[in-house]
């Protein structure tokens, strides 16, 4: 390096990942840009905080939130941060920390087995897993990146020969299992391999990343810490996952928390082959396939940007990760410039240190960004869109939005639930009828080192822990991951074409033998009723008798129920398998024929949800808690409704309604304005039901059963009346 | 009235008890106070909504949150806003709208008897209880006193003969059990009366509301629905109110909730006095007591300005409420122009359509406004500061602050809790160990009417519903409102003058026949903990040996605890009475002698409480719930400390640390840094106690217990070494 003491922009002599000549001739009026400059203002005060530790490379020894484990991962962000700003700046003491680190690694590398924590299928170096490793590779490949030049031809082969190809060939080689999966984890490890390739321009290790190991030797038994195979396609390497992992619509058959864990690897690889192999065309790759899946993620989130968490996802991960900051810029700059996703960019309020970044800071400073509106939508699953999918509608009401999720996706490998059908609602960034999410405190260390809980698989994954019916007390597929990952439910019907009703149907024949099931779940506006509803009507076929119980989980204070509640003395779980063992029975009642509510009170709001009773239904009251020896569950409410039955529909409506304050004491619309629920007609070919508001005003919806075309012409007889319509649905008030 | 098209300047032809000639002189330059301009804008929305409304004074019927109940009181509401839109707009639309509502209830009133529904004590005519009837008469004088003049002579004959002089003796002549008590309801009624009397110019009836009824026949066994005496004192009347009340520092006897509920009336009436009647110099009555009130009040708050829940109060009131804004401005205008509470006002963002409130427009305008600095105080209690107090603490941290509030005050009449000692903890705006509050849903119907429920009784205002020691599983005072308010706590020490160590200690002596308690509360930061520390010293001294239950009310998810829990495989309640019934037993689990820690995370942040246990401590895990056949409580978690002994001290850290982020999923400072708690030296003269920081940093504290002088010079020998010190307290660091 030299040792001028002003600084000075770098040139490149080699082929960077990150930046090219136009790009750093546009840093000092980069600096210009609000958000570029606040950016990299953040990554040095974040740099130099680091740097006044000193160089820490401990020898590895502690689990995730243990003091090893942060270090090391402290180490790979700031190494790569450090990196950048050495490109930006000119300033030499952040390419000195850089190579310090590297050196101390390098020093440390040789003498390092596998991690001594044998949890994980594939144990690491720095870390449990070689997940992190791989993280770490992915980071520090950037960092090299930057620095390649400064450094020495010497010092250089020190860093590559005792810690860079050897971590590579680590983590590719002689980890098979970890490398030559279909799995968000391979990812990161085609990726890291990757990008080190492209620095150091080995056009093998850059061939392993794309195409994966020709002879992985594995064995098809093996299974992961999740249970998942190992060994469950032919196919490896970086575009194989491309063409595998994703749906055509861009959905990650895990769910959002785990797509923006795994769409890292995925666009700071590609951004880094557009670089340096421009000819690859990665981001036209399956009809640009990378755009869609960031524009599927940003989608998959309530209006504050929170992630649905279907599957195992910890609550509270949104857009505003730092996985999302790199995808929305990448995307930005790489895949089409879409104006709306500025404005999510400028609610993360940072931007990356490089070229994606400096053109998003770029065009929000000349005022081309547009709000990003969250849009009704369905996204299929499943590698060519076969696989079901997931229905989300959106109405905007005067008085505030309703958003309810149906999913009735695949599996969702490793990490799917048994949550066929089921249904989760929103309004605004607010759960109103939850999905649990994941029993893990991710990263925090009493919570067993922050890894998956037991409860995940014995409650959280299990159907009764969803909005979901459950038959005969069984979850899905008896619990099976590998049977559900056989079948998946199918989408019947979807519309969010109107302003006044949007729906959405979904059937499955699977998840319990010799029963079908139908959930149609509509948001419906009228200016009778001040805010968006929500009609669920559930039809379940069997030829024999069952149990059924159909619970929603709600949040807030229970105000009133029109049944007689009788409640338990001493509680006692629910069941004793199937997650029924983790709810505690708080009260019981019977519901007469008839319309049966309940309200509660949640954020200063009411909610009632009205169902249509048979004689005999029992109503429960429960909450989650039950053989729960750690206190690992959250202690959350539910409601249930019970029926033995062979063939029957349920049918409910959700209306949020009124408000209070607890500053004026006002309370304003506190009582349910459903009347008069029922159904009206019903036959294998359709159902039909009606409701009044109570000011008399009627409404009716049909829905087709058994034929879904768009096109077909339908009709019933009502009261001798004929009502006819054509499509899969017919919704009109009377 | 006249009937000119354009707008114009009212003229007073009477003494009004709002305006005089000089504000409405002012009115078109307030015009361009922001505040006031906007105040007048929302007071007209409201105004005009209500009016589009048409006039409804409907046969009184139903309870608070059903339709006649809601409706008399938006009726009184925008009868008080209109009446002074017409005085600050001019337009006699305003003036129409509130003559033919009091025209129309003229027509009304004499048909009335008292209302159907015979719950209270005093039944009111337009609402189920005198009270609101008190609340029709304060709003109501203010908008006939604003369309006096503009009313011919004929009109206001049948409003003052049919509505208002009726009414005005039928809260206080007619109903003396109500008009002539010393309590907050009387409040109501005496200014209601005394209002009038200046506006329709009556010195008898400003008489009587000052004095009260010269004889009331009223018989002193007599309770109302809190089961406390009516007839408590001699004296009656607004004067006595002011007298009798309030302690010399403002605080009132039944908390900030009830407080802010009561001072509405008294500062109304007080300006109302001082308009019509200046002579009164009411504002200058028992040394200016009426803004140390309103002082008072606003410090009886956490950092988002809502109320500490002490006695029967419902979370979420706060400085933002009606009555405050009206407090903050006459206390502004009329007691002291504190510029302090311009910054408070700035936060209501609205402002009084008066003197009052352009004065505080005007000031804010000016840039006269200064931040509000909640500051650690101690409040008395007792007419004349006798009777014990509240002492509360603030810190602020670099990263946070904390404050606490220890309770030693006098009972609190009819809302006051079983709460000797009682400790509550908050965090800038939040929580972290809750007063349970009061159980109550107010206003909302379907919880009992809104009005108090029977877990109030049986659950929050026992003793194990707070965090105070519980002695024999019994309440203080066996329970008996009778008994408590015979007795009081005391302050044995408050010092605040420190950066390092804020502490306040106080004593009770008959909570527990035959038991003394002395509590000592320190808040205390020093650069080795990131944020400041609460330090809990509770000695119990009896002869004979004891069941002690110590409870701490925490909020969220439990991580971890250092003792074994056994868990209960199906709950059942703590016990029988006392609000034993109420909680849940979930685990228990036995400490060993030494530091006992447990370890929550809420709103992203840790917790520990490290506790000093005695060999067979028996600790316990309950949640509230039990017995509440219609879900009347929350579900809270508590952790409790037993123990069986005879004299004792239970010695407690709590330590907030670390963070969490849901979104980058790093956990940082997960574990708690205080080890080695321990007992250096107990006597019956001192308790003096040891901690340590993780680093080895060692913190003592000694605690004088029985001479609380602040010049008095105490030692003792710990390990053979002098510690001496002077006053009641001594902090070091070794
Ligand atoms: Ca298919
Ligand atoms: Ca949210
Ligand atoms: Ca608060
Ligand atoms: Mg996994
Ligand atoms: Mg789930
Ligand atoms: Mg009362
Ligand atoms: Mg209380």
């Amino acid at each position: 390096g030299a040792c001028d003491s002003s600084p000075k922009k770098q040139t490149l002599g080699h082929t960077s990942i990150l930046f090219d000549e136009a790009t750093i001739a546009q840093v000092d009026e980069a600096m210009s840009w609000p958000l570029f400059e606040q950016s990299v203002a953040e990554a040095k005060s974040f740099v130099e905080e680091q740097m006044a530790l000193g160089i820490q490379v401990p020898v590895p020894k502690d689990l995730a939130g243990g003091y090893t484990h942060e270090r090391h991962k402290l180490n790979y962000l700031s190494m790569q941060q450090a990196g950048k700003l050495f490109i930006i700046t000119g300033e030499e003491k952040y390419a000195q920390y850089v190579k310090d680190l590297l050196m101390a690694y390098a020093e440390l590398y040789p003498s390092l087995d596998r991690h001594p924590s044998r949890k994980s299928y594939s144990p690491g170096k720095f870390f449990w897993q070689c997940l992190n490793d791989a993280n770490w590779l992915v980071y520090t490949s950037q960092a090299y990146d930057c620095i390649y030049d400064w450094m020495s031809e010497e010092e250089r082969n020190i860093v590559e020969s005792k810690l860079l190809r050897p971590q590579a060939d680590f983590l590719s080689i002689e980890t098979p299992q970890f490398f030559n999966r279909i799995h968000n984890h391979s990812t990161w490890a085609n990726a890291g391999v990757g990008m080190l390739g492209l620095v150091i321009g080995d056009t093998l290790l850059v061939h392993r990343s794309l195409y994966g190991l020709e002879d992985d030797g594995l064995d098809t038994e093996t299974t992961d810490n999740d249970g998942a195979r190992i060994k469950n396609q032919e196919r490896a390497g970086f575009l194989a996952q491309l063409d595998l992992l994703f749906s055509p619509d861009g959905f990650y058959a895990e769910g959002p928390y785990y797509q923006r864990y795994a769409i890292y690897p995925f666009v700071v690889f590609a951004a880094s082959l557009q670089n340096a192999k421009p000819d690859q065309k990665i981001f036209e790759y399956r009809d640009g396939i990378l755009g869609k899946a960031v524009y599927a993620l940003v989608n998959l989130t309530d209006e504050e940007g929170e992630f649905f968490p279907i599957n195992d996802a910890q609550k509270g991960m949104s857009y505003y990760s730092r996985e999302l900051i790199s995808a929305v810029n990448i995307a930005y700059h790489f895949a089409g410039q879409n104006p709306e996703l500025l404005s999510i960019a400028q609610k993360q309020n940072t931007v990356l240190l490089d070229a994606a970044g400096m053109h998003v800071a770029k065009d929000i400073e000349a005022g081309m960004s547009q709000p990003f509106a969250h849009k009704s939508m369905e996204l299929t699953d499943g590698t060519d869109g076969n696989s079901g999918g997931l229905g989300i509608l959106r109405m905007k009401g005067e008085t505030g939005s309703l958003s309810a999720v149906l999913k009735y996706t695949a599996q969702g490998m490793g990490h799917g639930h048994f949550d066929k059908l089921s249904l989760s609602v929103y309004q605004e960034g607010a759960e109103v009828l939850q999905d649990y999410g994941v029993a893990r405190f991710v990263n925090i260390e009493q919570k067993d080192g922050g890894g998956y809980l037991s409860e995940n698989q014995t409650f959280a994954k299990q159907t009764i822990a969803h909005n979901a019916l459950v038959v005969n007390r069984q979850s899905h597929y008896t619990g099976s991951t590998e049977l559900g990952s056989q079948y998946h439910s199918d989408r019947f019907f979807f519309d969010a074409g109107n302003e006044d009703i949007k729906i959405v149907s979904a059937k499955d024949a699977h998840a319990y033998e010799g029963i079908g099931q139908q959930r149609t779940i509509a948001l419906i506006q009228d200016e009778l009723f001040e805010k968006p509803i929500l009609i669920d009507v559930l039809s379940v076929a069997s030829e024999s008798k069952n149990h059924y119980d159909l619970p929603y989980y709600y949040f807030g204070q229970l105000l009133s129920t029109t049944w007689e509640n009788k409640i338990a003395e001493t509680l006692r779980p629910l069941g004793e398998s199937d997650g029924y063992q983790h709810l505690w029975m708080e009260a019981q009642g019977t519901a007469s024929a008839g319309n049966s509510k309940i309200t509660w009170m949640d954020r200063n709001q009411f909610y009632t949800l009205s169902t249509l009773s048979l004689e005999g239904d029992q109503m429960t009251l429960a909450r989650t808690g039950a053989n729960d020896p750690k206190f690992n569950l959250r202690r959350d409410p539910m409601v249930m409704i019970s029926r033995e039955d062979a063939s029957t529909s349920f049918v409910s409506i959700l209306e949020p309604h009124g408000s209070y304050s607890t500053v004026s004491e006002l309370s304003q619309g506190a009582s349910s304005q459903v009347q008069g629920l029922k159904i009206l007609f019903e036959s294998e070919e359709y159902i039909a039901i009606e409701w009044q508001h109570i000011s008399g005003q009627t409404y009716r919806l049909a829905i087709a059963k058994s034929n879904n075309g768009q096109e077909e012409s339908h009709q019933i007889k009502i009261e001798n009346k004929l009502w006819d319509w054509k499509g899969s649905y017919s919704y009109i008030k009377i």
